[in-house]
């Protein structure tokens, strides 16, 4: 894996890291093989350094348990990522093939499954309450896969909608990796509400700034083409942030959601029409927002380098340019 | 659900027919949806009537963990089989169009996430032995849709390769259901090791059944087309067999299976080719021994009604047109 500044939980990411590739060892040499190039293909590994982050800022002192448990998070988000690019169609995923375009769709969603039971192996070793959490996160995605599905160009679609699916489609495993890792390092009670809190907060952020990034990124930078989002129908808060700036570019914008499937010539339009709006500066504005809600809810937390960490982390999410 | 003759298990099969649809419920109707029509779509129910009867033969009385134990399996069973008719183009099963065809392919691979969750959700509550084998079903059964997929067509397979992906994909979940009902009913353990065999034997008569019927079963009664293996390439026993009848019915075969993809034509004609060998007697010869390896198994399980119900499974099983 590459990436992101150090938050000082190097060497238990690599520990995380050699979890998660001993979990995916198989008879079956071609599940391991696509199971790794996709854990392979790195990442920002945002959500085990949260619950790694989390456990420390609480005062855990064995890792071992949050390591665990945070390996159990990346197989999940990693069985994720290759059934939804399966379903999205997406064909480049952090600069290289989606798992799907290099295996095939059939071995893609195998491996798929295969990624989800090794993390159940780890997870369901748990107490209850843990699993419990585990299989809610799990749960939210299959339902926010649905729900973003469904609504698919729906312009009907609200700002409450769009959070509401963030919070189950990002914001939910994050929080619930930073829930674990502090109930797993002892916290206080208000300690494992707080990280809860901040968690989910740094989730939402996240997310807005992922769909920023889908509109005035860089593909070379992303390892991905922009315009994602917009091929897909899916109506992020950009999209409804400039259906609000001006008649005319909600018309032409409103033709092109209509649209489906949408053409390359359209989605760049789509593009053009949003960058020209003021939409990227109000979801950078609203990211700023549930960063600030994220730092506020670390006053609850202990005091000490770990929770500092964790502030440097929202900041970074924030200001990320992939 | 439907089906079978009583084996005395009729009340608890209810309650495990209760107890998976409580599971699936969800905030979004249309993952319980699919999951219901999945699930009510009936189907043998042999795998948690063989867990159940496990467990009252050795002598189980409270059968609620059971219960759970086989809601679990079931959910593991229909997750498989709605990914599996996603990756094989299976349109029809048991007499409907597959989930995949009614809901579109993308709804339905989260739907078989889902069920994989909610299999977890319950599985992990359990003794971490049970959870381990509740596991190792589900990679088995991963590597078997790989291995399964990587040797279509493969002229060179063997039997023993055939019976080796059978134990995977449809002797080891059996048996894995006989092994933990017999485990939660308190089972000495030459019982449980007794059960584990016939669940393994069971399990492989089964599947030489299958694969028969799907030579010279009745469409109608079956609820779906014959000659599926066929054309996907599955170099069942009766391929293997009626390969090793004549030096020109093994020519015109292995140009058929080497074609690809594989006509409705030649599907015809290598199922002509197939009825007209002795594969189909050889592999009901098959199936027989493998029934009697189940019945001798269960002379190591304490005398009694239920013992005689899984002895009467094993005859249902290999005698059944459907």
């Amino acid at each position: 894996m590459t990436s992101g500044p150090d938050f000082g939980v190097e060497a238990e990411l690599r520990l995380v890291e050699a979890r998660v590739h001993e979990a995916v060892r198989s008879e079956e040499s071609l599940l391991t093989d696509i199971a790794e190039y996709v854990i392979g293909a790195g990442g920002k590994r945002i959500r085990p350094t949260v619950a790694l982050l989390a456990n420390k800022a609480v005062g855990g002192r064995d890792l071992s348990r949050a390591i665990e448990m945070a390996a159990a998070l990346e197989l999940i988000h990693s069985a994720t990522l290759v059934h939804d690019d399966i379903n999205d169609g997406g064909v480049t995923r952090r600069g290289r093939d989606a798992a799907y375009k290099k295996y095939g769709v059939q071995n893609a969603l195998v491996a798929g499954d295969f990624l989800f039971v090794k993390a159940f192996a780890i997870g369901g070793r748990f107490e209850p309450d843990l699993l419990d959490l585990t299989a809610r996160v799990c749960t939210s995605l299959a339902e926010a896969e649905i729900v973003q599905r469904r609504h698919a160009g729906d312009l009907a679609w609200t700002p409450d909608q769009y959070l509401n699916l963030v919070r189950r489609k990002t914001a939910m495993p994050i929080s619930a990796g930073a829930r674990i890792g502090a109930i797993l390092g002892g916290g206080k009670p208000e300690e494992v509400e707080a990280l809860t809190e901040y968690g989910l907060n740094l989730g939402i952020a996240f997310q807005i700034v992922d769909d920023i990034l889908d509109v005035v990124g860089d593909p070379t930078v992303l390892g991905k083409p922009v315009g994602t989002d917009l091929r897909e129908g899916n109506m992020t808060l950009l999209v409804l942030h400039a259906m609000n700036d001006g008649v005319e570019r909600r018309a032409e914008l409103t033709r092109i959601i209509r649209r489906n499937p949408r053409s390359s010539r359209s989605v760049a339009r789509g593009l053009a029409l949003i960058r020209g709006s003021g939409a990227v500066e109000l979801a950078r504005a609203d990211a700023e927002r549930f960063r600030a809600r994220a730092l506020e809810a670390l006053d609850d937390v202990r005091p000490g380098p770990h929770r500092d960490s964790l502030a440097r982390l929202a900041d970074f999410v924030v200001h990320r340019k992939a």
